[in-house]
């Protein structure tokens, strides 16, 4: 007998909201059939503001804070969470979105830039919380797993994305830093005990400055590392001279999005050096105006725009003179003139490698010619691996996305594991003196000499996470009989004290029959790619950061994008949660939708991540139902894909409603088809008549729509009743869907 | 108690003969105080080329055949051999030793260029057996040891030869074939039982020629491939228009001296691909002048020379022609016009590609000027590891000679083993048909389908050898305490075979403490070079190939030459083989002596191998004095290289002779300074005295000499009075080693 269960569907933001208005309905229509309610929660940027200034709000206006529910749900067994994208706000959209519900009434303050009174200080501290990745990092409470999904793996084997070609004379590579940076500096210890520790700067009079304190766990791993501000500008310059001598491009690839407080320092180096000559003669003012090198070349265009136009034209004559000196740089927008340099937020180095790398190697130059690219990439920890795979291809010419096995990913990441949670305890130093890492008792810990300008960062990564990871890699290889690699490097400290306790909880479980090796990144690669295209799969088992950018670099090669992965977090605490898509909430979309009424957004990732929580549903509350409904949606995607039945980006055509449709009448085909379940195929089989002899009718409801303007009555908060109407047209298939229950 | 025993010097030609008059006095006159006798026997191709018609010689002037001496005496546990490079004669060469020894007196018969009558006949046959690498193939009883010596890695770590810098954005690479050749097409069984087997060729017609019958032994490894002429063409017409398209210079990288049936005819292929326009339009004519592309475009040059002058020029035109639609090509000669086309045996891959590597990876261009390069290697089989340290190089940078670790190589080499042996085994076919092997009760072995043009190969590899080369790894590796990788790829028949092998025979040996693992080619030259950059040892266990061409590969990063190698063959009866230098017998250095009475050849070799060899006897006939001369030599030549009393290039310089002056004071410095045997330290003791006392009237007699012509009355079979009177020519020096004895 099943155990009543729920499934929760986040509300998020933007087209996978406006998507989910289509959605909905019709998983809340299959998941009953199995006893299993839909609910929602609303985790959209808008729902967090509100949430945060509850208080303040009408008793009418209030909202509650889901995303705090669905943190505490997500450390609880029954925690069944299908999490779409939403926004990661920077501040010009929470800008908007403020203003956007200060004019449908909601009382709430603007943002203040700059703080004085308390109510604003108390008013920034609560946005503050809404602001950037605000959403993944508390809903975590697990490690990853991500794969390709069977259906579309089969799909692009028959319809492979384009591959460049690569030349053997190519003379792209990735370039990075021998000496000075993280990597070389990194220190790393496993706490014996749990024990507070604080991490205090020295200076070169002695003058002890606290920077933070922290209580850390019993065999928790904390890491120290910095990296050398002298030696990252040497580099920059090197790297500059070397394009200027080969004419190579030059481009920068950093993460500044995720590692927020290091890689915009990181980032701004590279732009004073670049433009160093501007940066020298007006660094005065430059000082005065507020230019911040960290913000990009841009940061300089906006804020000249008080001076005279006389002066704003000087400067501006010698930012161009600077190119006459330097190499031609990647372009972000070749038409617009905007470069690798303009914004710390346009080059994105796990999204822009395999970009490059699925483009013969190369990237836009100023002319809108594809070009041979020198990748700066200053940390030279995770870099590597990139040239490793640009050498791949030199020599093996492109992945062959027709042949090719897969690199599905068990990655380390609850609990803010490793670098992806060091924002806190990251340093920009400002005098020379000594960084070092102290326990209660007044143990020097770890200790490094730093300079000014250096980055001195801390990260942590707790023992319970790294049993589960362990635990879920050997799960993976044992259910998809799969070889996998601890991707652990010998040189690197941090891996060295992980790799102690891979051995130690490896011992947990039974490994008979199963091939699971640890290798450095370099040879872990290396391998990998010599058996994936031979057709054979190796399963990666990573860090957080390295997570992160091999679930785009493999996918990006073997699927043509990374949002068509399945991405599960299977829970500490025993639930599940399905993320879906991996290509951010598309506000391109949503302006195609305001204007011409067509959403592209393609829901396959929702569809992904819903047979699997259906499936998992089923074998933890022993519902076979579920698991039936989990099959048929698999199978019912897969003939979604084979039909080509997923959105056209053109207006006119089949859009994100219209392959919604088609995913209803292949799932109810599916489920009429099948004999396991009687009952269900008895349910469904009206349906899948129905919508089958009404498929035209269906269609022309839904392409008629298209081409002229809608208004769902708001950006960040649309009106659900405006929204619903323009999401669900056909009344055909409104009439059919309700017909089931 | 010590048994009896004597050192065999082999007297070669050239450069090493000449130097052999004046180091073999004093290598004499120490050994003597161990007991031991230093017998030489005459192995130069004089010598051999007199043995070879003894039969029609005076009486008075017929010379032993001393090389079939030595090949029995290698397959004796007494062997103890000290092996000096030698000719491996080229018909020119053949040619003008003949009409030496005819002009001394010497009744032998002329080269027969076109042997008719039964005479001729048999004299062509007589020295046939004394052409190319007549002698190594004989006496190698034995697999190969060669390693860096430790004086001089400590000599190159203080005094780094150049090593040309590396850029990421180098264009050049290795490429090689992706299928269609010996690689791709590899068979391979082993011998249940001793048999006979016959290789044959079955036409369309269903007729059978057989080709070769063997008797082949029990365990034994037999191989069979082929590699496609169609396809081999098309890949270097695929090369010249890569090249042509990325402006890359094009170069070809073969070894037709050492594969002498199977490369030159892969040479010839690219020579009329590159010319095709040419080939193509005198294709009759080039036929009846009997040009042959297998000897380069020079054959056209050197054919045509019949024609009228009107036709030659227009022919030359037309090569000329050829250019504009080619690449750039890389040049032997850039000032002489000599490219890489021009003669087969000017460019050997095992020598060009470590020089390409350590040349930034460019080779010379037409104007003289380094480029990036195209190596065309189409056997992938060795090729990729070509790929794999240029890849490394771009990455890393060049090898730094004053830091990097050493690989050292154990090779099967034993009895003609692998492709080395395969010359009497390699057919061009002229008709499409099937090859195939045939065991006497008609059993088909292997089975290739083949065209015209194919070039299909037997190897043999017995099982001796490989069991000896398994012990002699197990060895090394216990001796040099440093870990071992036998080179085995997975994916080749051969290897197979071989990895069955290694893992019986390596359970022969206690493999305690050992760290001995089985790699494909590129994992295993990358873990090598890994472990080289950070200072680590990594023996290279490898097949035949692979051990020429790493031991020329390592030693030129390493030591900048191959010539400073140990190069050591313990033969499998249980004696001892020592090679002396790798560098050829320098018919240059013979010409400089000549014409200024300079010597400028490196007797190093030398010194290492009778280090080694003291060594190794005293060890084996249980004799100390002997274990004391071989450590006081070593130590020796680790002062005369720290001391730079290496011969010089210059005339007026110290040269060969005062190079083994210094040897012999600083060996005798040794042995007087030891306590280990007060007898010896008794013996020697005036000898280093007398030697010191004189140091600048032995170097001032050594050094008057210089400068003018002098006469050893012959080439190849020099006067050995003259000749020793020109080698000895400091009576100081002379008198005070007679009176050692």
């Amino acid at each position: 007998m099943s155990t009543p269960s729920k499934i929760i569907y986040t509300f998020t933001d933007e087209a996978p909201a406006l998507a989910t208005y289509s959605l909905l309905p019709i998983v809340e229509a299959f998941a009953a059939s199995a006893g299993i309610a839909v609910e929602t929660r609303d985790i959209s940027l808008a729902a967090r503001i509100l949430a945060s200034f509850a208080d303040q709000l009408d008793a009418d206006k209030q909202v509650d804070d889901d995303l705090a529910k669905l943190a505490v749900l997500a450390t609880s067994p029954e925690a069944n969470i299908i999490k779409l994208p939403n926004i990661s706000a920077s501040v010009p959209q929470l800008k908007a979105a403020i203003a956007e519900l200060q004019a449908q009434g909601y009382n709430i303050p603007n943002f203040p830039e700059d703080p004085h009174t308390d109510a604003e200080k108390e008013a920034r501290a609560r946005y503050s919380k809404v602001l950037g990745s605000a959403v993944n990092p508390v809903l975590r409470e697990g490690n990853s797993d991500r794969r390709a999904p069977a259906a579309v793996k089969a799909f692009v084997r028959k319809h492979p994305h384009s591959m460049g070609k690569w030349s053997m004379a190519s003379q792209s590579h990735a370039d990075y830093m021998r000496g000075g940076d993280f990597f070389s500096s990194e220190q790393s210890i496993t706490m014996a005990n749990a024990g507070d520790v604080r991490i205090e700067f020295v200076g070169k009079d002695g003058k002890v400055e606290v920077k933070k304190q922290l209580a850390l766990q019993e065999g928790e791993v904390f890491d120290s590392m910095y990296m050398s501000c002298r030696k990252l500008r040497d580099f920059f310059e090197k790297t500059l001279q070397d394009c200027k001598d080969t004419g190579v491009m030059w481009s920068l690839h950093v993460k500044a999005t995720m590692m927020k407080v290091s890689h915009p320092i990181v980032f701004g180096h590279a732009v004073s050096v670049y433009y160093k000559d501007v940066f020298d003669k007006y660094g005065k003012l430059f000082e005065e105006l507020g230019v911040n090198p960290n913000n990009g070349i841009s940061s300089v265009y906006d804020k000249i725009k008080s001076l005279p136009a006389s002066q704003q034209e000087e400067i501006l004559d010698d930012i161009h003179a600077c190119y006459s000196g330097r190499p031609e740089m990647a372009m972000v927008d070749s038409v617009k003139g905007i470069t690798n340099l303009h914004i710390p937020s346009d080059v994105i180095v796990d999204a822009s490698m395999p970009a490059m790398i699925r483009s013969s190697g190369q990237m836009w130059g100023k002319d809108g010619k594809l070009k041979d690219t020198k990748a700066v990439m200053p940390e030279s920890t995770y870099a590597r691996i990139y040239q490793e795979m640009i050498n791949f291809c030199k020599t093996n010419g492109a992945f062959d996305p027709t042949t090719m096995g897969s690199v599905p990913n068990v990655g380390l990441m609850a609990q803010k594991a490793e670098e992806y949670g060091s924002h806190d305890k990251t340093f920009e130093m400002t005098v020379d003196g000594s960084m070092r890492v102290v326990l209660a008792d007044g143990t020097v810990l770890m200790q490094h000499e730093v300079e000014a300008g250096d980055i001195w960062r801390a990260c942590q990564t707790k023992d319970a996470p790294i049993r589960d990871w362990v635990k879920l890699a050997v799960t993976r290889a044992r259910q998809s009989n799969t070889p996998a690699i601890f991707w652990l490097d010998p040189e690197r400290a941090h891996d060295r004290e992980l790799q102690k306790k891979v051995e130690v909880y490896l011992q947990d479980h039974d490994l008979t029959g199963l091939d699971i090796r640890m290798m450095d990144y370099n040879q872990a690669i290396r391998v990998s790619m010599e058996r994936l295209i031979r057709g054979l799969d190796t399963i990666s088992v990573t860090g957080n950061v390295l997570r992160d950018y091999l679930t785009d670099l493999f996918p990006i090669m073997e699927l043509g994008t990374s949002a068509k992965m399945l991405s599960i977090v299977p829970l500490m605490a025993g639930g599940g949660m399905y993320e879906t898509g991996a290509g951010g909430s598309a506000p391109k979309h949503v302006q195609q939708l305001i204007e011409e009424n067509h959403l592209r957004w393609d829901s396959l990732g929702e569809f992904l991540a819903l047979a699997v929580s259906l499936e998992e549903t089923g074998i933890k509350t022993n519902n076979a139902k579920a698991k039936l409904l989990g099959t048929t949606l698999d199978a019912a995607t897969g003939k979604l894909l084979d039909s080509n039945k997923s959105p056209s980006r053109k207006t006119g055509e089949l859009d994100n409603r219209g392959s919604h449709f088609y995913l209803a009448l292949y799932w109810t085909q599916e489920l009429a088809a099948q004999t396991e379940d009687l009952a269900l195929q008895a349910q469904f089989a009206p349906l899948a008549k129905a919508l089958g002899d009404n498929e035209a009718a269906i269609v022309a409801e839904l392409s008629a729509v298209q081409g002229k303007p809608v208004d769902i009555g708001g950006y960040y908060r649309s009106n659900p009743q405006l929204t619903s109407q323009v999401m669900r047209p056909s009344a055909t298939f409104n009439a059919a869907l309700a017909a089931l229950a």
